[in-house]
Order: structure tokens, then sequence, then C-alpha cells
């Protein structure tokens, strides 16, 4: 497989699974214009599919594999997004998916995977038992295993929203993602800086998952240890082949608090009435810190995803008075 | 002035009030269209300006005084987001607008009226107290009163969502909304019976607040008295005026409890990443409630605005359980 992704490999992911995916819509807001003095606009994946970006990729990957290949099904460890993402896209594409969870994974996650008929195979909540028993049921089933964001033809896919923003809103002077594994950054700052060569491309983390922002400063990859925030979608560390891709096109990392970060997603509920999730508040966050430099400009935020349990997004806002 | 209200009144109304108010989007959803075995289109209203649908008849009414009328500002008495939304009106027009509001209404719509440069005039939480300050008011200042329903052209503005509806889906089986005052759904109805002659007008209700459901049961006006209802938006009594028309147009009201309400509205959340406030939930649960009638049906339902306290809804949603 090929080793990095280019704007082309973008394009033809987006024709491969525009049939199969939403298109989102992107909202502008008059609240966040006047915080701001920029014109926002908002790329609404939390409308997507699954509540998340993660089909885009998943599908684009799922869909690029020929039949012989697929005949075992297709595989993944994953608590997240992507595992309900892939056990659709194998749906949609009439093949198995095995998902390896932890143990502790809330029902709800495990029921999704279910409901899309992905198998689900419990292991210990490690990185390790993950990577052990996603390689035993690869050797038991000979299932292709499709990483959630270290997989060029998962970043191509990721990077279809920003395409879609651009086709509403033409050239943006600056665009705004967050950054957990890189994948959604990775395909992002790709299709960024190909449709629109003079946009900043802004990385935004919590604090309390820095690794990205470290990894810049030391010019090493530099892996999470035991990361704590609530935006639960970005507690992963890059892989070797998402760094070097933002290494090439991310302009700035910026980083923000957890009360930044609720503060921002509460207000986004509030004015903008849509259920996003603490990762997607943690770019409003990072736009809103840095207003002073956006006064006039175009901005794009992408907003990757509502899956919230509703309870704790709710005490998570009321105690951040 | 007039005392009824046409389609032409709604189409008037429309070109009047386009450039003031958001055309809010309409939305399906795979989930919902699941769970009744229907097409299902939200016409959002919570994503409209203030809120919630108030703005159209408030914009209508303000905009249709000339400069004589306006020399005195506007006036009303709420609590609720017609406060709002004539406070926003009267800006957009440079008119003055008073509001009397009782003085135990929440801190957060106090501000709210204040910063579109309302004038705020508390009063007791009685009626009796908001109608008699209301004409004092009126009195001293020689504004002009802006009933939030009972009212030719609140009701001629607020039936406009129902026609950019009807501009995206063309004819509908079925429309749902829900009714308060019966300004929302006397302007609906007018539209809906006009532009989809052969449509089923479903009137909504909470339980806890079903005057309109006694009152077409008797054939006779019955006001509600003390009503309890999470749906906040739906507990005045219509008027005449809005009765009448309702009488009319409206082919069946029905009513929900609260826990249907509640449930409805975790599920809208949850499935759909919007915010909608109980009022709007309402007119959902019933809907899941015939989904029977609804098979292969086309099915608009009025999403009427997205205006609740966050800490209240948590509340409400964890004691639903």
């Amino acid at each position: 497989m090929q080793s990095s992704v280019s704007y082309a490999d973008i394009a033809t992911a987006h024709e491969r699974i525009k049939p199969y995916i939403n298109r989102t819509p992107v909202f502008t807001s008059g609240f966040f214009s006047v915080q701001t003095s920029a014109e926002v606009f908002f790329k609404c994946e939390n409308m997507q599919r699954v509540g998340a970006f993660k089909i885009r990729g998943a599908v684009n990957a799922v869909f690029s594999l020929n039949e012989d290949e697929l005949k075992n099904g297709v595989l993944t460890h994953s608590s997240g997004n992507h595992a309900q993402a892939l056990a659709l896209a194998a749906k949609m594409r009439g093949t198995k998916a095995y998902i390896v969870m932890p143990d502790n994974a809330p029902q709800v996650k495990v029921d999704a995977v279910r409901s899309y008929g992905g198998e689900v195979i419990f292991c210990e909540p490690t990185l390790e038992a993950r990577e052990t028993n996603a390689q035993r049921v690869q050797d038991e089933t000979g299932a292709v295993f499709i990483h959630p964001y270290d997989h060029p033809r998962i970043i191509a896919g990721q990077g279809t929203a920003f395409k879609e923003l651009f086709e509403e809103t033409g050239t943006l002077d600056y665009i705004f993602a967050p950054i957990g594994g890189g994948g959604l950054m990775s395909g992002t700052s790709i299709a960024a800086k190909h449709l629109c060569p003079g946009i900043r491309v802004i990385g935004c983390e919590p604090q309390g998952a820095d690794d990205a922002y470290r990894s810049f400063q030391s010019g090493e990859l530099i892996p999470s240890i035991n990361p704590q925030t609530s935006a639960d979608g970005l507690l992963t560390s890059m892989s070797e082949l998402t760094f070097s891709i933002l290494r090439k096109n991310v302009d700035e990392i910026i980083t923000v608090g957890e009360k930044e970060i609720i503060t921002a997603m509460r207000l986004f509920w509030e004015r903008m009435k849509l259920v996003i999730e603490p990762s997607a508040a943690v770019s409003i966050a990072v736009m809103l810190n840095m207003k002073e430099k956006l006064k006039g400009k175009k901005v794009g935020v992408i907003i990757c995803g509502g899956n919230v349990d509703l309870e704790r997004a709710l005490l998570l806002m009321t105690a951040n008075k």
C-alpha cells in the first residue's frame, strides 16, 4: 500500500464515498462572527452518519478493497467512533466486521456496533491487549485490519470533509481541526493546502492530551502517556505517518484547557442549538482564544462529532461555572 | 385591523420578513423515518434567530407599521420567546420596545431582551398584573401593543415557516405542530390547507396543558387553569381568534404525557444532534405515538424552538429514566 496521501487520493475518495455518507451542512453564526470579527463557517460532521467524520475514512477504506480482499471481512480495535463507522461501512459493503473493544467500553457503544452487524470481541482495556487480540482475530479469520488513522485510505477519506466545506465557502484564510491520532487533521491539511494554498492550518489539542504540541516542539514523535481530558476522541497518539503529514502541513498547534473546552461546548449548544462532543469544542475554544488574529478573515472549523452521553455532557457544562 | 388571516397575508408576510429572518434548514432523518415508516421532514425553527419561530410574527407585525405608528415604539407582555423576538424586531426597525415581564422571569431572558435594546418593566407574576402594567405603559408612552398570538399579523408571520417547508418538500400528507396560544398552529394550518389541500393537520399538546384539546371536545373556548408541563412554551391559552382558525383547519388534536415528551426530546438530541426545547418535543412525541397511520406518508413537523436552560434539561432528562 502507498505510504503517503495526495489531494488526488482525497478527490478519488470523495467520489467513492459520496453515495454512502451525508453531505453535512455548513453553518454560519452571527454570534461567533461577532465574537471573532471574522466570517466563520462550521462544517458539521456531528450530523454525519454515526455522528462523526469517521464514516468517511471507514467507507473509503472498505470500498477500496476488492471482493477477494473482503471475503474474510474487516477488523479493527477501537472503543470509539471508528468502531461504529467500520461496522456500518462493512454492512453497507456486504462484508463482516470484527471489532476488538475493551471490556469496559460503554454498553451504548457496544450496542451501536452490534446494531450495524459488527461482531464484538472483548479484551482487557490496554493498548497491548487490543493489539494482541486484533492480531489473534486476524490470524484466525483472515480479516483485513483497518487502523483508525494510521492508514492512507482512512486519511484520504477524512480529507473529504474539508473538500466539501471548500465547495461551499471558496478560499478560506484559516482552518481549525482537532488532533487525536491525526487522521482527520492529516486529511484536512492536505486538502486545505491544495485547495487554499495561502491558508493557515491550526491544529487544536487539549492541554491534557498535547502529544502533537510536544512532538512539534521537540521535532520527534512523543506519544501521550496517561492523557487526561474530557475530549475523549483526542486521547490517542499520532503515528509516524500522521506526524509526518502534520509536520509538513500544519502551521501551528494550539492547546486549550478543560474549562475553555467546556465553555466553548456550552456556547455552541446554546447559540447554534447543535449537540457537539467535547473533542469538537476544542477547535472552537482555540478559535475563540486567537480571535485577535482572525479579524476580517474567512475561517473554517471542522466540527468532528456529536457523540456524547447527554448526562455526562450536561454535567460537564453545568459544573463548569 | 382585519380580524382574519388568509394565505395571501402569509405570502405577503414572507416577502416582508425574508431579509430579517433565517431560512431555517429542513432535515430528514433515517432514524425517524425507520421509526415511523414515513418520510419525515423537520422544519428547524430552533435554528431561527432568537432560537424560535417567534421572530417571524414579531418582524411581520413591527414592519407592517408605518413611521408614524412606530414613533412611540412597540409594547408587549411576555416572559418567553415573544419578548426577545419583539425586542429584536423593534431594534431592526429602529424603534423602541417596552417589554412587561414578571419579576420572577429568569435573568437570562431579561438579559436577552436588554441585549436587543428592549426596556424591561417588571410586574407581579400574574396575568392581571401583566395586563394592567402593559395598559399603563401604553397610556404613558403611546407605544403600539403587539400581542404574542392574538394578532392577525403575528399569525400571518408564523405561517411562513410552513410555506418555507412546503417550498422544499412539496405536498405533504401530515403536518404536526404544537398548540400554546395557537399563533403558530393558526398560521401553519392556514398555509397547510392552502398549499396542500389534502393534508391532515395535527395539533399537539401536553396532557398537562390541554386547553385546545378540551376546547375542541366541548366546542367552546376553555382556558387553561394552572397548567403543568415541562413544555413551558405551551402554557398559554388560545384566544377567540386562534380558536376560530383552529376549529376550521385542524383535523385532530392529540395530547401526550410528560414522560413521552422528554423521551422524544432526548431521542431528538441524540439522533439529530439538535438542541430542542420540550415544547418542540411535544410534536415529535405525538408523531411517534400515531406512527401506524403514517406508513408510506410524507410528514412535516414544525420544530418550534430550542431555548432551554441546559441545567433544566439535565434535570428533566435524568429524572425521566
